[in-house]
């Protein structure tokens, strides 16, 4: 098997904090996105939705899409706690809030970066008006984690689970827009203090 | 158990094609979003991302994301056949399907037509031009979706699965942008024909 990945790109983070938690090591080629290598014919041979991580299972087939490839290694290695929930109640409580977070968060913060900054303007065609609505949508977001926080110790509950790797990118990730934990926020900030003293955080952080 | 719902929806299309799938009768309340049912602070304590569908559960816990709703049913039914996949590939082909499906089409066309009609301008802010480069992506996605069906009798390979179900609330919500399939995706127009054939669909088209 082979990761296609570039590592300081919130996705490449993502499925990396993932395969750390629970000790996979891989063999990995890095792509270079501004050189345009993601671009190339023979990359998009093996990427069916054109981006990465893209994992290459030993047949030849591939896996995009960064959750599917953490549920791929997460079907592979049962774990005494999965990390998207055990029961059917948790299970679901993990991919609501994943996909609060990615939703609502991560993936608002990425129309923001780009259109904002423009930094794929070679390739996509930016609008700067709904880079700056998404970057107050993320603001808007944060008062949802915030008051999740406040009642539970994890993103989705009692556990660490996907989600708070999606909510730990998400929030790592929105510096880039200036956006930090308000003074409202210690919830936040108190449980950013305590993903960064995970080991598998530590890893992907250098 | 009660769900909260607006039937005409596409979340809520969804989650009934696969309710109906798993032959799941609910009770239900039905709310009008146009007049702002869901603005409510009743209902703001109930949805945790304030949108629908919501589940509420006997003891009143809530689930909220179409996606996490349905996985609470296909874990609580085992099926010979679960709609999320069986082996860990299947899974995650599942997975990855579902979400291209989603991340480049379904949610693309939200953007698309929520910015273009402003339908909810008096409780959202809307970028017009936003509007009309999603509906071009929603456009530049489809021929993805005609490559796998040229391969693969369902989205996500032999069987029919939750990406199916994504992909054709996909293609019945993108009439509203005028959008159809092409003379040159006759794979997608066939599986159209093939889906429109399942009684889970007819039933919610009425």
């Amino acid at each position: 098997m082979k990761l296609y990945e570039l590592a300081m790109t919130p996705s490449a983070r993502r499925v990396n904090i993932f395969l750390n938690e629970l000790g996979i090591e891989l063999a990995r080629e890095s792509l270079n996105l501004r050189a345009g290598d993601n671009l190339s014919d023979e990359f998009k041979a093996i990427s069916i939705n054109g981006r990465i991580p893209v994992l290459e299972l030993d047949d030849g087939q591939t896996l995009c899409e960064s959750m599917a490839i953490c549920r791929y290694f997460d079907e592979l290695n049962p774990a005494e706690h999965s990390l998207f929930g055990n029961t059917p109640l948790e299970k679901a409580q993990v991919e609501m809030w994943q996909r609060i977070c990615e939703l609502q968060g991560l993936f608002v913060a990425f129309q923001a970066f780009r259109n904002i900054t423009k930094i794929y303007q070679d390739r996509e065609r930016c609008v700067e008006a709904w880079g700056e609505e998404s970057r107050q949508r993320v603001i808007e977001f944060l008062p949802t984690l915030e008051k999740q926080l406040s009642k539970q110790p994890y993103v989705a509950g009692e556990h660490f689970s996907v989600a708070d790797i999606t909510a730990y990118v998400m929030m790592s990730f929105i510096k880039n827009l200036e956006i930090t934990p308000s003074d409202e926020q210690p919830h936040i900030k108190a449980w950013l203090n305590k993903m960064e003293q995970r080991p598998s955080i530590i890893a992907v952080n250098g």
